[in-house]
């Protein structure tokens, strides 16, 4: 079990999380039985639990929680226009180059410039192609004919659907400046180099925030957005020694962005990007403006009608990064108790409650005597409000440990007494400590827990 | 107010759907500053939580309310094999003919079989071209060379995923037959006619449950999937009398299906499709079996490892179809008591307060002397809990009739009373009727409407 861990502080290593996600049904290669599809993942019965409920935490954060962001839902396919007008059939392209000898291929910006120069394969000495630009949007053709006029991409990302709606959401929801659009969503890149498990894929979902400010206030509400999502991690129980941020230098900064930072986790194969949180400036809507003829323009009936295209405050993240995030976040080994056994190490997922893909397992400690059926009645009495599981098979103890790689915060275990007088244990899987509590009592002792969860280890 | 109804019972029309749809930020034409894009549409503010809501509610029954369901979110790209395999390459198209002179595109199996036979357009007389075979589904490349090899396909349904994934689920989850996946999810058919608003469209959303039985039950548990899909709707308080059963003929039977039933609905343009609870015999997993070599054969472990192709019972409903019901469902006029008034008539959603956008609206009667600020209080202590609205603009009167329009089931209005003793009125959205609650006991009186909610309109 001790393992070398050079750059990783924590225990969680790629090939465990990759393991510990197939075995337990949490992400899949896709189309695996044909030999999987590159770039793609499909997650199992604990894999979009939990990716609901990361989805609708943020949800809830940004739109339940906030009197000033509203929600919105933009299709994947937005007419070509749209792609023109931010940049992106312009400018969101990779440069490539071929070996012709081994057809090889790479990102000129990835291989050594002196072998770009000299146009020589850094894998075999071949003769490299020229440097061609390569537009990572997939391309598609609506209607029956293949012709230029009806080719449709597949959005690289979710953002542009909420600048092109944002008249439409001011008139229908009456909303004011400053004001924000949430949106969660899939998004396509054909990514020549995927890698790191579900970090870097093909097909991926974003949750995004845009938030419209007056010029002017932009710099107070850029800050302000920075504290909200990095409190945002506290509250989800996220390491936050893991966490760092990153500010975009000259180089890094994008043609429209006026500042950019990135909050980066620490994940085990090294410090990488999480969430960016941009200020756009007023490049976005400036230029849906003139793509499209219409006026953009925010009128302040407050202010004298004054007019202004609005700045924009952007905090986006990525759902299927912050999944892998969170799974290597709550993973831990741990030595337990009962030394010597077979049993003496545990895998244990430590997610916040929230987000748990089970919240409790009911478990009978035995089959027989009535225990299974109380059980069962326990367990029919929280599903309705509860993400419940019902385990009867195996040892208690072997049952407990298959919670905890799963993340179950809570397990119940009705045994003999709770026949006598009603009453259950309620085990706690971080503390693996153990209380009595009546049957009647459970549904509000689980909220309380949940509401109160602080991670302790 | 009074129309001509003639083949619709109801109030609804779709010219009044699609009017308050966009009024009130339910859905919006995607890309609407570009002119629109044919075939997408977006979901506004209060179209993306109706959504949202009817996919956790159809996510609930099926996976947290059923011990032998769980779910799966398959990616949109597939290995393209799994296309090949499932018939869709080959006979998942349309057959069209154009107008060589006025260039008019029809389907060939929707003019005039005369026309046809000669070859004559029926809008201008022109020759048509030979019919061929226009397949449905988007094709895109995968990868930096557009070559035959790159091809891929946006998934035209769902359940594909969940068949080739049946084997991983088996083993993660230990699963034993019968057992059902539930997925929903984004598919994509390049429809040429699009029509009826959100009704067909080239981007929608299914929410599908695969059932896995033992060969010889099938007939059994499709009796039982139809029954407990009918118990849905009726939960959700749809009006009965506008949903009917429609048995597949010979002629409409899919190649792989034994029996299929449709659960139609009498949407405002005539009797449509709603969900499909279907047969499919054990064609998809023996066909996946053959063309990836795989075995795909189930193992009974309780019965001397008997093995057999399972058969599968699908219950395949549109969401975003779901969500057009709804609306129609919902949608009432009603001549209310103030007459003479500019009010006197309400147009009304009438919701399951489970799946309305926005569950309890908070308004003070006055914005001074303090019930601005109590009622704000309020609202936050509600709305960890349940989705809040706040409005304080306008006359009491009107602010109803919006909310009412939104649907929200309950209002809660805080006047001078509510100063002295802390009670406020709650009012419900289908009768009208005002109640006396005090502030403590809001969030349990809530819980209980919503539990036991008739409908009673």
């Amino acid at each position: 079990m001790a393992e070398e861990q050079t750059e990783y502080q924590g225990k969680a290593t790629m090939e465990k999380i990759t393991s510990l996600a197939k075995r337990r049904g949490f992400v899949f290669q896709s189309s695996e039985i044909y030999g999987g599809q590159n770039g793609a993942w499909d997650y199992g019965p604990l894999g979009i639990e939990l990716k609901n409920r990361i989805a609708r935490n943020w949800w809830k954060e940004m739109t339940q929680l906030h009197d000033d962001i509203v929600g919105l839902d933009a299709a994947i396919l937005m007419h070509p226009r749209v792609w023109e007008a931010s940049g992106h059939v312009e400018n969101f392209t990779d440069p490539l180059v071929d070996c012709k000898k081994c057809k090889s291929r790479f990102r000129a910006d990835q291989i050594p410039p002196e072998n770009l120069a000299e146009k020589k394969c850094p894998e075999c000495g071949g003769e490299l192609t020229d440097t061609r630009k390569f537009n990572l949007m997939f391309k598609t053709h609506i209607g029956a004919v293949e012709e230029e006029a009806n080719i449709i991409y597949l959005r690289p990302e979710t953002a542009q659907g909420i600048y092109v709606n944002y008249k439409n959401i001011i008139q229908s929801n009456r909303m004011k400046i400053p004001f924000g659009i949430a949106q969660i969503g899939k998004a396509f890149r054909n990514e020549i180099v995927t890698k790191n498990f579900i970090f870097r894929t093909c097909e991926f979902e974003q949750m995004e925030m845009q938030y419209f400010v007056k010029p002017g206030t932009d710099v107070e509400w850029f800050t302000e957005w920075k504290k909200r999502r990095w409190a945002y991690y506290e509250k989800l129980g996220v390491k936050m020694d893991q966490l760092r941020w990153h500010q975009h230098g000259p180089d890094e900064l994008a043609h429209y962005a006026k500042d950019a930072y990135d909050i980066e986790y620490l994940f085990p194969m090294g410090w990488k990007e999480l969430e960016g949180i941009h200020n756009r400036s007023n490049y976005d809507l400036s230029r849906h403006a003139e793509f499209s003829g219409k006026d953009l323009q925010y009128i302040d009936q407050d202010n004298n009608n004054e007019r202004y295209i609005p700045f924009i405050i952007e905090t986006s993240a990525g759902l299927t990064r912050t999944l892998l995030m969170l799974l290597c976040d709550a993973y831990d080994e741990e030595k337990v108790a009962d030394k010597g056994s077979d049993d003496d190490w545990r895998t244990v997922l430590r997610f916040h409650p929230a987000i748990a893909p089970i919240t409790v397992a009911v478990l009978p400690l035995m089959k027989k005597d009535g225990l299974a059926e109380l059980a069962q009645d326990i367990r029919n009495e929280l599903r309705e409000d509860f993400a419940t599981d019902y385990d009867q098979g195996g040892a208690i103890g072997r049952r407990y440990r298959r919670q905890d790689e799963a993340g179950t915060p809570f397990c119940i275990t009705v045994d003999y007494e709770s026949k006598d007088n009603q009453t259950v244990t309620l085990r706690f899987r971080d503390s693996m400590e153990q209380v009595r509590v009546h049957r009647t009592e459970l549904a509000a002792r689980l909220r309380d827990e949940i509401k109160g969860y602080q991670r302790s280890k």
